[in-house]
């Protein structure tokens, strides 16, 4: 059911079509040639749309949804409605996601050049590039083929941009390579300079940051995100990654492949994390620390010492998880005893 | 004594006119002839200026304020310095906002497209909207009576923009319908991509967003603040709520009237909000919760789980804020005994 | 070994005048004459060139470094490798900043209006200013000699700006005055509306900010970062203060000199700070304060009330530091055992 006026949808598919895709396995009983219209919700979906359940708060909205086939785990099957048609997943959300993609694909890059661009002569634009209004492109640049670039993009000397990668409005790139398919949103700030600043009380000195970034392919950048260019060294950012909203990282930061980042999250100067990292919103974690490859950093964390690979962070300081929670509690059943 | 370079001033009025407009009440005594020229702080206003007292850290600057005419709460006159005229108000900080506003009116729509904005043949624009330079509106958007936008914006294909809503500079509006008479600052972005990310160790996949954000009447959107579309739901915002800069809200966020947002806070994705809900600054608040209206929640808290209307909650994890004070008194005892 | 796509290289220069002009003292035995045609980090330095040591963290790298030359304390000497030539320095740091400026000069302002700017006839712009693509510049605006504006960059009505201040790419000012020297990164936002809203049943009513911001010389404000003009009385900014990234800093705030504050922060409304001022990353301060001089805020505090000159805070809410880490050896000694 999205608004005909922003989306465009493709299909209908046979439901086998979907599960194929959606690396899901059809459940016993499941009718395959079942022909679906369109995704929805457990609340709106109707008989030729299909849902999923991951989030097992819904698990009632689940129970008495209308939807004619729905991705779900095995292990809530039994919970299912009559007549739904099951689709099994080691990964709902994934698969619903997989197949959404296939209803409501990206919109096609058509290419062609906005007559107000500025695009600087000694700039190498490929002719399936899509350069829109006010996109004002520097010296020596270099765009692939099929990249979008919105509205008012400034994107500075030098810099290389990957095949397929798509950059909202008014965003800007400096001192920077990126790879392709990668998809930064409206407002992003790439290259910046990092805060290098030498106090002393004769005044700050700012130190020149003359590293770069790196992105690799498949990153997401969300709207508004600043990432600052390297002080020497470069800022790295690993392929797959994907980072939220109003984040910041910091300079010579090194990001492995697959992270996530949270909303408003903060990374600080020279940081190294590796892969499949996961930052809740609001974490802020310290310069020059390593965070393993799998940590997980619970929301409005503040990391200020390393991260072993695998360890579940959470607190100002943050520590293991577990003593946090018991922090927690014996300071809840402090205030629960003084209450009364 | 605004700067002449930067606001225009109306006026002079009468204090019995603005005593009127302000929903204030003259105190016995007071000249209702009065010609007042201008608003002033407490410290700077002279005898044709009025002032307002509300935080009460200011009684002794009150007491030896030189301005003419004041707004104040009943309670306040006897701190009152002889000859000041006064006038009584439940709520003087809103009396005072409804004087200045007389003085300060927002600044006319004047109509007009600048020969730099770029829009689209589809595009359906006010004869009375004002399109500053550098402006980009996009395929079959629609811009009502007296809009105004600002220099470098971007509008996306198919938005609404009510009557009388300004729009700030390098803003970027997308996928959104928005009421009248509303008010976003500069760099705002608007329906940006949620962050739909299933993870997964194969590599995580992005949902497509195919959702709006739907803004009502009168609603005021900080600088910088991004508003991420809906997954699918839309993200929906009603009338009267006002968001600082620097906030992050989630893809299918719902808030109702007149909530308030202060800066650098965020609300993660599907949380449903009252009316007259109070965030203050650097709020988290997590997904998928219920926070009921008029709750208010503590500068710096992380909501993570549902909060009652009318309930006031602080910390991290948040709690009740009573409880919250019983916590940090106990560890205050504790740094003050283990320091002797 | 910057990326010669991005930055341009000065030199080579002797050793003896990198010495002198970072204010750093030749070692025993350090060779002055040594040619120097870069810097580099402890680890990537090679024999012509320059790195440092400030982070004692670093000591392993120095001792395996092939640096020909290095700034250090006095009190790392000892730890250096046999043949490297040092320099010390009271701020080493500080130091190596200075000779990286000698290496790599800021870009120079070459002048120049691009045919896309839109600047206001009653605008008032000099001709050593640079005016990039898409600038947009309004009416009675001031732009001072070698003022580098970038691509797609508002500047409001009468805005003025001091000689030498740079402006990065997607930028807006507006109702303000600002220095000499200054450097505004890409996205800021200066002047907005400050969040000056009176709460009522009734419905809020925003007051009008009719102050200005007034930012002094030297002072950086980093990426996305909000400043919001007074709403009576000005926003005001001293000399030398640097800002990072995604920074809010309310209206009618007074900062004073030589002050930092990193990535995050934010400074609620009339909040007064004396000269060098450190805010680490995520802090906040609420309204009406007053913050001393030298005072020193941990990263994720959030300040409740004063802070008194040269004191240093932590927590939510900030206490003394000592204190801080009292409360935090407590808890963790809680958890220690309740995990047995």
């Amino acid at each position: 059911v999205a608004d005909r006026r922003f989306f465009e949808r493709s299909g209908p598919f046979k439901l086998g079509e979907l599960a194929s895709l959606a690396d899901a396995e059809p459940a016993p009983g499941c009718d395959t040639d079942l022909i679906v219209h369109d995704t929805g919700s457990l609340e709106s979906a109707t008989g030729n749309e299909i849902s999923f359940l991951e989030n097992r708060k819904y698990l009632a909205a689940f129970e008495n949804s209308q939807a004619g086939a729905c991705v779900i785990s095995t292990k809530d099957a039994e919970r299912a409605p009559a007549g739904m048609n099951l689709l099994f997943s080691s990964n709902p959300y994934r698969s619903f996601a997989l197949i959404t993609r296939h209803f409501y694909p990206e919109k096609p890059v058509l290419g062609g050049r906005h007559a107000s661009a500025s695009i600087a002569d000694t700039a190498t634009v490929s002719a399936t590039a899509e350069i829109s209004a006010g996109v004002v492109i520097d010296d020596d640049a270099v765009i692939g083929d099929e990249v979008h670039l919105g509205a008012n993009v400034y994107i500075g000397p030098g810099v290389h941009i990957g095949d397929g990668t798509r950059v909202g409005a008014c965003a800007s790139l400096e001192y920077c390579e990126v790879g392709r398919n990668c998809n930064f949103h409206p407002g992003v700030r790439i290259g910046t300079r990092g805060f290098g600043v030498a106090m002393d009380p004769r005044g700050h000195v700012e130190l020149p940051q003359i590293g770069r970034v790196i992105i690799g392919n498949d990153v997401e950048i969300g709207a508004n995100t600043t990432v600052d260019r390297g002080m020497g060294p470069d800022t790295v950012i690993g392929d797959g990654t994907k980072i939220d909203n109003l984040v910041q990282i910091g300079h010579n930061v090194e990001i492995g492949k697959n992270c996530i980042f949270a909303a408003q999250s903060g990374i600080a100067g020279s940081t190294k994390l590796g892969d499949f990292v996961i930052c809740a919103a609001k974490v802020g974690v310290i310069g020059h620390l390593t965070v393993g490859s799998g940590a997980r950093i619970a929301g409005m964390s503040g990391v200020v010492k390393d991260v072993a690979p695998g360890e579940t962070v959470a607190g100002i300081p943050a520590g293991p998880h577990r003593e946090w929670l018991r922090k927690q509690a014996y300071l809840e059943n402090v205030a629960k005893r003084r209450g009364k």
